[in-house]
């Protein structure tokens, strides 16, 4: 149906119906001027928008209207694992293009619902405009994180060791199978590689884990590895060293990055949108991280170390020692 | 300076200079991944967020960027305003068209910071994304309202009566002088209404005071007298009769409706965009509020009274009572 015969009203009840996950804490969720929410005594609030536009953060060519939904929340959500936190209640902004069927938001809702309901978000409201051009969502979302316990970026220091929590460059690789269709691999292949980028898994529960185990900065991956050492370096008057041997690469990724005549180690380093967490640890903390992460049955990997330096380096498979260029995806450079 | 030559980094860097107005309550604002805020005890949140798109919500050729900046802001302590609270932090995403100067973001921000120090609001954070169409800008707003205390659209009840905080129409009338420059008035009249357009003055103060007084129900006229007279007696199950003859509308509106050759009455309920506060009271809490009122030398206006009806009427000059449609701006009736 049309946006333009069903009405904006009869739109937003339809959108808002069932997005309370946990009606703890919310006194109000859609449907008045503001929501209207609780938090309890202790508790620091986390307070994070990320806005995606059509044709910049994603493509209909490539993405379903669920999975732009989804990313839109995910990519908020990997925020608040940044800070070690606990996800909580959000609001969904939406410029709707003239002309798009209602089936489209439902779908989008769909999306936004399924990653709401995984990571136990409630969805309390927001705004729907229409737009001249391209569809854009703005998400906001609300967390919580026991005070004092916020990780922040600024915190690295120098002999700290670098770590990530899963292997990079999955949701670049899909995006080059998207855009070259003539890349043909197998359909396991495909499927992990384009799904790393339509649909990636924020790292909540490993946030939490990490906040509570002491480490020293922590940062998600959405700009790609070297931009987000560059940021932890920067807050934390500190430099790195990353060594690419220890970049860890699936074989999957691997596999398309040979098809496509590309050093897979760039997606690694640049690719972006990789939604894992990137954090120092001192060695105090070091050893109960990895007992943490082997009782959950999950793989962190050690990239490289905090030097007194100032300066991002990497260190080449051949043992040179070069400046890492930020080279993450800077939204203006066109 | 292009945005291309000065990079998304210091873009940041120079919007965010000088953000927080009180340091109080804001562990860390923007810079990291999230905003880290705190609350107190027996404090509820309000939490709102509103879109304006270029093209449909403002225009460039009536609004300089710093007046668009001021009303992103304004639309949302609006929000706040209407549930009887006092707004706290807010976020602001912009969506960039390619090409846009950085001194355009600069005038932005400026009328941002403008807004969020008259309202005492800091900016913790944010998105800056490009565009491929419009300017899009989504500011989201936090608010504290002390528990219980939050007014809700739903409160009315038969026998209430409506008031208004202030006059209506003006921002309608700005926006016709804007559309037909044919139109010439004295620099007085053009002056009230065109600022009442671009620079609307949400009413933060008279939102808190109402909600002390205990107003039964509020809203802000963010989309024209009759539509937001629909809300309130949809929500609480009732009805309304608003008299034509008690619209408050303000002599400057008055002269640009009759160049116009415009019913002044049309504005008022239609016009939209007023940032007013609407609200009902029973009689207990009547004398009180006037008292109030008087002792700011503040004008409130009694517009209408709550029925059982079930029905949102008008009673016309003539004495005649009709039926009052919603017809304020539906974003997809186009």
């Amino acid at each position: 149906m049309k946006l333009s015969e069903l009405g904006e009203f009869n739109l937003i009840k339809l959108l808002t119906k069932d997005l309370v996950y946990d009606p703890q804490g919310v006194i109000k969720g859609a449907g008045d001027d503001t929501a209207v929410l609780t938090t309890s005594e202790g508790i620091w609030l986390l307070f994070t928008t990320d806005m995606i536009v059509e044709g910049v953060h994603f493509s209909l060519d490539y993405s379903t209207f669920q999975q732009v939904g989804w990313k839109a929340l995910a990519v908020n959500l990997s925020d608040i694992a940044a800070m070690g936190g606990r996800p909580t209640h959000s609001l969904v902004s939406l410029g709707i293009p003239y002309g798009l069927e209602s089936d489209a938001l439902v779908e989008l809702y769909a999306g936004l619902r399924e990653a709401a309901r995984k990571y136990r978000v409630n969805i309390v409201g927001g705004d729907t405009v229409s737009s001249p051009g391209q569809l854009v969502i703005n998400v906001v979302l609300l967390g919580e994180v026991e005070a004092g316990r916020a990780v922040y970026r600024s915190g690295a220091r120098p002999g700290d060791r670098v770590y990530v929590t899963g292997t990079l460059g999955a949701p670049a690789a899909g995006l080059c199978l998207f855009q070259n269709s003539e890349l043909s691999c197998s359909p396991e292949v495909e499927d992990y590689c384009r799904s790393a980028h339509t649909m990636p898994q924020p790292r909540v529960e490993a946030g939490r884990i990490l906040a509570t185990c002491g480490v020293s900065s922590m940062d998600d991956i959405s700009d790609g590895l070297a931009g987000e050492m560059h940021e932890i370096c920067g807050a934390g008057g500190v430099g790195c060293i990353i060594r690419e041997q220890d970049l860890p690469v699936d074989r999957r990724v691997r596999v398309v990055a040979e098809k496509a005549g590309i050093d897979p180690l760039q997606w690694a380093l640049f690719g972006g949108e990789d939604l894992e967490l990137v954090f120092t640890v001192g060695s105090d903390a070091e050893e109960k991280i990895k007992r943490e992460a082997a009782g959950k049955g999950a793989i962190i990997y050690n990239v490289g170390e905090i030097t007194a330096s100032g300066k991002v380096m990497l260190e080449r498979l051949n043992g040179e020692v070069v400046p890492l260029m930020c080279g993450g995806y800077d939204h203006f450079l066109r």
